[in-house]
């Protein structure tokens, strides 16, 4: 398979030392990928022995190309600093196989917070871009919903849940092909008055940030609705507020799965039912979450992740690249930027490198 | 029935007018609650007429005693301005009647805000106390858990998080009868850097706040461990956080019981096991939360509750009541006033009306 004469080629680069069950899930995870999906190309980014060994133990030898990385970040040590002293860590290294044009994407089940710093540090953000938020599609009842931030930055201002939105709005018109997502803001109660300072302010920026582009505000949404669905496609809050519910989210079907396990074999058919709706949801089988805002495609999964997790992860991947994930959401904040740029009596010409 | 002579006996004042379906699920719900316990004695709050024709309606004219109070507070009032000036409103005048010991404990099933700024407003905090926590149990599949503040104060610095762990530790030694409750502190990771600012200083102030208490601060948990449980017996954070992560795990029973209707009747042993595990935490089903750090007892259901769910929060005023749950929250209270006033070089025994 050729990569210059095929636009479906997606080469992803891969932290093969990231993850609970790292290095074997990883390897394991990048090989079912590709069997599933030849116009994927992986390349592990780790210690080369440990990547040759792993695929000569499974008679795959050659089968994934291999980079050479041998640092990594520990979960005691400050990423940002971590990833500025170690520059052969495994994360940062992958970042630079993007930067460079050597792989289109890349993708981590290790620690979020390594990985987002190797992105910004080696990648960048995109102009109008002060924080980058995980982005998760959440399989909801009466339709998916993307989720952000899902846990890269814990705390956010009514500022930047508005460039949230933005870039939320973004990718669920890529991802779920949807011509006017309608974006929620995630809060107490439905009605415009409710939640704290913070929440009051962001209601009106998000009004202020939408107003014109192909999205609809629809207000204020609560933690049920995510799950649920079908009063907004994208919601929006702060990573801490994020991550609390989709892991609340993922631990209560944790405990209906508990709960049911004992029952009859009978009962086969309600588990697949159950199984095919919330597969995507438990924390072995999730495709993981984008990092949103970012100078190219950033997937980080769940450091539980199965095989099955990983291989999702790397076609969620390859997926954004054909989909131009990255200039669909940079045109959406450039647009941001140019807006209060104007409000602040700048001309709109002044290109495009400034960050708010 | 006599109170004098029975001390099981609780006297309950329900807001008739709270809730979705009221008044007629508020009445149902009592007379649920008084049948199924005759150590139970109702006092419904509201129009008079209302209560007396619903009651007839049902054959059951004078099975409950009536208040009578004509005033709501709306959904789109400020609920502590609405309660000041609003001397009749069903949900003052039920305080009210416990602040005058003409009743034991309050219940309503409609507006939260309404329901605290009356408990503050006619019976007040208790020492120590600057914010009120509402705390539910979460039928955890590891053991029940008590989340708070599950929305009463959608903002906690430090030091209210301390509150909340020593009334939330309080709670859970009266209500799930243990002796040394194991109390969490919601984050995005369970090590002890993990979080924003404030639960980073909480983390901190939880481990002063119950040292020397029977109770045990095990660090950091996170989404998943509130319906899984094991980890803590007391998961503490702020109204914010604790109201999207209790109705995110509702929402996510919802979409379970959608995606698994439709599937055959085969399946009955398995829909049983998972209704047994989770009916508690239906919306539907509710027992609803106790508002802990008030001079009185009282109980908010949610806007939705069914008759089924008033005659659950009836029952878990009644038994509050019965557990003497306000002086056992107020000498845990108590005590940390105590320490900070040594602390800030006070004598101990400056009387206990201080308010930190």
């Amino acid at each position: 398979v050729s990569d210059a004469n095929n636009p479906r080629f997606a080469r992803v680069a891969v932290d093969l030392l990231g993850g609970d069950h790292a290095p074997e899930a990883v390897v394991d995870g990048c090989l079912l990928a590709t069997e599933e999906d030849h116009d994927i190309g992986v390349t592990l980014v780790g210690p080369v022995a440990t990547a040759e060994q792993l695929l000569a133990d499974r008679g795959r030898s050659g089968a994934l190309a291999v980079v050479a990385a041998d640092q990594v970040v520990e979960m005691h040590e400050d990423p940002a600093r971590a990833i500025r002293a170690k520059r052969n860590a495994t994360v940062r290294v992958a970042a630079r196989l993007v930067r460079d044009r050597a792989a289109d994407a890349l993708v981590s089940v290790g620690s979020t917070g390594a990985t987002l710093a190797a992105c910004i540090f080696t990648l960048g953000r995109l102009p109008g871009v002060t924080r980058s938020p995980l982005a998760v599609v959440i399989p909801a009842t009466n339709g998916p919903v993307v989720l952000l931030d899902a846990g890269a930055t814990v705390e956010a201002d009514a500022d930047l849940l508005a460039q949230f939105a933005l870039a939320g709005a973004a990718y669920a018109r890529v991802r779920l092909g949807l011509e006017r997502p309608r974006v929620g803001l995630l809060s107490v109660g439905s009605e415009s008055g409710k939640g704290d300072p913070t929440r009051k302010l962001a209601y009106d920026g998000l009004v202020a940030a939408l107003d014109g582009l192909p999205a609809e505000f629809v207000g204020n949404v609560e933690g049920h609705d995510v799950p649920l669905g079908g009063r907004a496609d994208v919601v929006v809050t702060d990573g801490f507020v994020g991550n609390v519910l989709l892991k609340g989210i993922e631990g209560t079907l944790g405990m209906v799965w508990k709960a049911i396990r004992g029952a009859d074999d009978a009962a086969s058919e309600l588990r697949s039912a159950f199984a095919a709706a919330t597969a995507e949801l438990t924390p072995e089988q999730t495709g993981g979450a984008v990092l949103l805002g970012i100078n190219g495609v950033a997937v980080i999964g769940h450091g539980t992740s199965s095989p099955r997790a990983v291989a999702s992860c790397v076609q969620l991947a390859a997926q954004s690249v054909r989909d131009r994930l990255v200039p669909h959401v940079a045109a959406d904040l450039a647009e941001l930027v140019a807006r209060r740029r104007t409000a602040a009596g700048f001309p709109n010409d002044v290109g495009a490198g400034v960050s708010t």
